[in-house]
């Protein structure tokens, strides 16, 4: 097997020769050429007193005019990747492994004006826990939206495991729409994936617990603690879940993990696989086993498999409870009516991934060295025979193992996530070995590759603790192929030390050959945030907005708003204590420039950003009361708030405009009375 | 003077030349070399099929190699950018540029759990407004610890414009560790600069209004508003400003801009632009002229030229009066004393910059093509000789222009901010040309380069609207030349749309040459906040910590915590209402895993991270409860909360750790009594 190190260091020795032999070649083009050629070999002799100069090895040189991406040109491909427990959305090119954006999502973020607004302030009001406002999330997993099973590019949907909510970002204008507050469960792991035509955004549950967020003692775990899944309804037109289309299925107490949804002949089904199913307690501080220990026992759990196509006929037919007014299809339902079955995977398992086709189910158990992969066909046709091996403690068939096996690969220690490439690959993460495994797949994928079916064709060390992996389009029924990145939960050693909290690592990987070919190309530090799951769509697939498409649109709704007014229509109205302002903003002034108000007023202020230029942007800062807003061209919006104390505050557009930009101002005079 | 985009057409011509000559070197040495030279070539082989298949130019492929830094290897330079309205600091590496850390200042970041935690929330709360939590920041101005006038590495402070604030990060950690709010001032922008020896963090004024935060109506302008530079005490051993040893100096109703303290031979004098020396008050919505127009009538603003250590001197004999209970210098004290001079400098001032040696005050109006360039001997010999051309309306004596002159040069339009490198050049950013400029100094550094003195020499276009720039260590007083980085407003067309809301755009540019050499090297989007200031420091000069100095480190207090615990050592009080935790976490269990509470408890946790490896951080998320804490190895912090429902919550690490992560988890059980 190939060891790109080992192959670094048998070139590094001869990079000097290269070197020679290029200057070479520069000298006899200078002498033999007129000025065009003088011109190319100068700058390739720059180029290569600059290779020599900071010691660059051909594989360096390989990675660098591979990823480079000039000023003007656009990357391939973007990354949508989750922004671990700052609870944003990252937006990175490939191959440049540029951050384009942070989306705000579960975290106000005042560049955007993120929940620094009324409208967005109102957003985030949709995840409040217990009435709590809640200014964190540990995103998980984004979803691209699908069409046919394909990215379709106009919606991104994240989960937040600690609390158990959603996100819907519309791709229109990178904005957050909408956030949802599972009303059942305390905390989610197997979502956000979607249905192949996002009728459905699938999020599956993490940690038992009562459902509806009640209190049961650990000692009643088996009785009143339970797992979940939720398909929240989506309705693309609106752009917006619907709660009250939408439903759970409860699940025995095991620790739902990580969810994929069935695609092509395994369309209308939905896997998630589990852990914990010792129903294991913990209680290290009382000698017991910890859960590390104590969740991690048996051989096999239970990998779900859900018809989730006669779940939703029988939501709606209303053949379900509910908790906290939500609609719940119970266990006993979901078993007596052939939603539910089980499958052992060995061992702790994590990562469920589905063959573009739809064919095979690949499940990683983190203590168990092969991916275990199962033929759909031989899953379904076992549920037709009742091939069973029993039922578990609360009634669900579990399928017979050895008749839904296709077959188990021994890749190395750790296998986690996996996903796929146009040419009959599939690439499995290996955290323990902090690899990377490209191995064969058969079947349908037979021809794609020259190796054996099935078979390990080679690992590639990453660093390191890799954890989810993501290939161009890989988790589609049509993948690109090309590039993976391998997002590294240590970084160690790899970049410059910037204190003790050290950045994780993404690296890119060439994945374009065939056989033993990968190539590690990139490291990109990621100080903000650790990322999950990634998805890595087309970068022609995003039709995104480069200015709102008329001026006095509000981006929450998605519309003209009411209180946008034109140059020329700026107004300030008293209405008792109620103080209401209709402001433009264009370069280089705000109109009004002076508003004046008294100690215990109400104030609504509205804005609109009457530019129609691309990039003129204004923002709108406005001290002491925590308002930042980022008015893109076209943008309308409102903020209120009382005026608490006497003074002389000072608005002004906050997002460099013009040379005069700073002139960009007015004063807000707060009288005592 | 050479442009880079039409070279690079010219080039772009003959690029497939050097890619067939560079073929055939490949064959001629695969015919006549060994197995060792066959491994080379064909690897450089792949380089040229991949810069042919991406249509890379010659200048593209020197941007690469010179900008790549493969896996391992470490960047040359750290740049410390505010990250504008976000509130934060981006660290990004140079040649690179890529986002290293974004560190959490004024804006809650839970990631890194800075202000979810009670220590970090404490930090937060010295920087309320009005007894209000104010939750962002329009970061403006870093500025790098120095000792001698050089960096020194240690420390970073940061200003907020919004709501006058700074900031002081310790380099140890990369964490920040004191918020303090101007008492007397309601914005600036003048800050953070250093003085030499960082015996003073300079806070200059912006928006001119009453000390103090009071209240009076526009038409006392002239005679209650006032601007202000503010001189913050820095306790380099405490790591902290120290407000009862600082003082403020009120200034006229100016619009003060940017300051740089003096050095070398002006060590001791604080230099400060200003604008809107008209004392317009805006008025548009009145048909009056909007302030972009009514602050820029004047050809003429003044440069604040104030005798720091004669004003601390005066400070600490008690010749301040106090508002808010802050010692301010008044202005009458200040012209008596010979502590303020101004000079008139052309045309709506923006920057003000030293030269490295301080005998050279830069500024750049941003109505005027020129850099006006004043010699500080001719300043000093100018006070000394009472040369002054009269006073302004508060009776501050003005220099006259011709006797500090040493000479103007036209550059282009809106030029804004000057750097230097090592070799006699100056670097100024031009707005409305969107370009830099590079031109020679004169007098000390007329043997560095081989042009005639104060002259310009080239302009490098960039994409666009550029505000600041740096170059590697180019405001201290020994620059380093070689990079530069351009910090353009907007980026337009140069990366993929994400929405109305664009990136900005960082540009690397190679000024390592002489003369008319400068080169393009990267385009660095910007999607989180709007960079103002940067500065460059030597990656060497970064000692930062991999792990706390022991286990039990509090970071806030840069000492072991009281309330740490060991392994072993681990426990639960009750007393009364109040249930106390002392909690550890190493890889892979918190201990205790069960904590037992009651609805109307006050819970009090402590959590000692015990690790001791690199890299081996965990994270602590309790749900409902707004709690994040990021606990990096040998951190111990503290929590508090009441809790309001009954429940069950699962806390669980949430710093990706170990094969077994998914199972460092706990249970807090909250029942109803």
């Amino acid at each position: 097997m190939k060891n790109s190190q080992s192959t670094r260091s048998r070139y590094l020795s001869i990079a000097g020769i290269v070197m020679v032999a290029l200057v070479a070649l520069a000298w006899s083009c200078k002498t033999g050429g007129g000025e065009v050629q003088l011109g190319s070999v100068d700058v390739a002799g720059d180029s290569n007193a600059v290779i020599q100069e900071r010691g660059l090895t051909p594989d360096d040189v390989y990675a660098a005019v591979k990823t480079f991406v000039p000023s003007g040109r656009y990357d391939d491909y973007v990354m949508f990747a989750s922004g671990g427990h700052s609870g944003q959305i990252l937006v990175i090119g490939v191959p440049s492994m540029r951050l384009l954006k942070v989306i705000g999502v579960f975290t106000p973020e005042p560049w955007q004006g993120w929940g620094y607004s009324d409208e967005t302030r109102a957003v985030l009001d949709g995840a409040k826990v217990e009435g709590r406002d809640i200014t964190w999330a540990d995103t998980h997993h984004p979803a691209l939206s699908e069409t046919g099973g394909d990215y379709d590019g106009e919606f991104v949907f994240i989960n937040d495991k600690a609390h158990a909510r959603i996100a819907v970002v519309d791709l229109r204008d990178f904005e957050t729409k909408q956030l949802v507050k599972n009303p059942i469960a305390l905390s989610d792991h197997g979502g956000t994936f979607v249905t192949p035509n996002t009728e459905w955004v699938i999020e599956g549950g993490q940690y038992a617990a009562p459902l509806g967020w009640k209190y049961a003692s650990l000692d009643k775990y088996a009785e009143e603690y339970r797992g979940m899944v939720t398909m929240w309804k989506f309705d693309r037109s609106a752009g917006r879940v619907v709660p009250g289309e939408s439903f759970a299925i409860e699940l025995p107490p095991y620790w739902q993990d990580l969810c994929d949804a069935g695609k092509a002949v395994s369309d209308g089904w939905l896997l998630c696989n589990s852990f914990n199913t010792e129903m294991a307690t913990g209680g290290i501080e009382d000698d017991k086993p910890p859960f590390e220990a104590g969740a991690s026992q048996r051989d096999m759990d239970y990998l779900h498999i859900i018809d989730w196509r006669k779940a939703a006929e029988l939501a709606a037919a209303g053949a379900t409870t509910t908790v906290n007014d939500f609609p719940v299809l119970t266990l006993e339902t979901a078993i007596a009516e052939g939603v539910l079955y089980f499958l052992p995977e060995p061992k702790s398992p994590h990562g469920i991934d589905v063959t573009p086709g739809g064919e095979y189910m690949v499940v990683s158990g983190k203590l168990d060295p092969h991916v275990t992969i199962f033929g759909w066909d031989k899953i379904q046709a076992a549920i037709a025979a009742e091939n069973f091996s029993g039922k578990d403690d609360y009634g669900v068939p579990i399928i017979d193992f050895d008749a839904a096996l296709e077959t188990q690969i021994e890749l190395g220690l750790g296998p986690l996530h996996t996903q796929f490439d146009d040419k009959g690959y599939a690439y499995t993460s290996l955290f323990l070995d902090t690899a990377v495994a490209r191995w064969t797949l058969g079947g349908a994928y037979a021809g794609g590759h020259d190796e054996a079916d099935w078979t390990l064709v080679e690992k590639i060390p990453v660093h390191y603790n890799v954890g989810h992996i993501v290939a161009a389009e890989g988790d589609t029924v049509s993948p690109d192929g090309g590039y993976l990145v391998a997002l590294n939960k240590w970084s160690v050693d790899r970049f410059l030390t910037v204190g003790p909290l050290h950045p994780q690592n993404f690296q890119l990987i060439d994945i374009s050959g065939k056989g033993p070919s990968m190539k590690l190309l990139y490291d990109m530090a990621i100080g903000i945030g650790e990322p999950h799951y990634v998805q890595m769509i087309k970068a022609d697939k995003l039709k995104a907005w480069e200015v709102y498409p008329e001026a006095g649109w509000n981006p929450i709704q998605q519309a003209l708003d009411p209180h946008a007014v034109a140059i020329g229509e700026e107004k300030v109205e008293r209405r008792g204590k109620t103080v209401e302002i209709w402001m433009t903003g264009v370069r280089s002034h705000f109109t009004p420039e002076k508003v004046e108000v008294k100690k215990g007023d109400h104030v609504i202020w509205h804005i609109t950003n009457v530019e129609r230029a691309k990039d003129a942007t204004h923002g709108f800062a406005l001290p002491a009361y925590n308002i930042n807003l980022s008015l893109e061209p076209g943008e309308s919006t409102t903020f209120e708030f009382d005026v608490e104390e006497s003074g002389v505050y000072t608005y002004y557009c906050s997002e460099f405009c013009s040379a005069l930009h700073l002139e960009m101002v007015g004063y807000l005079l707060a009288s005592p009375s």
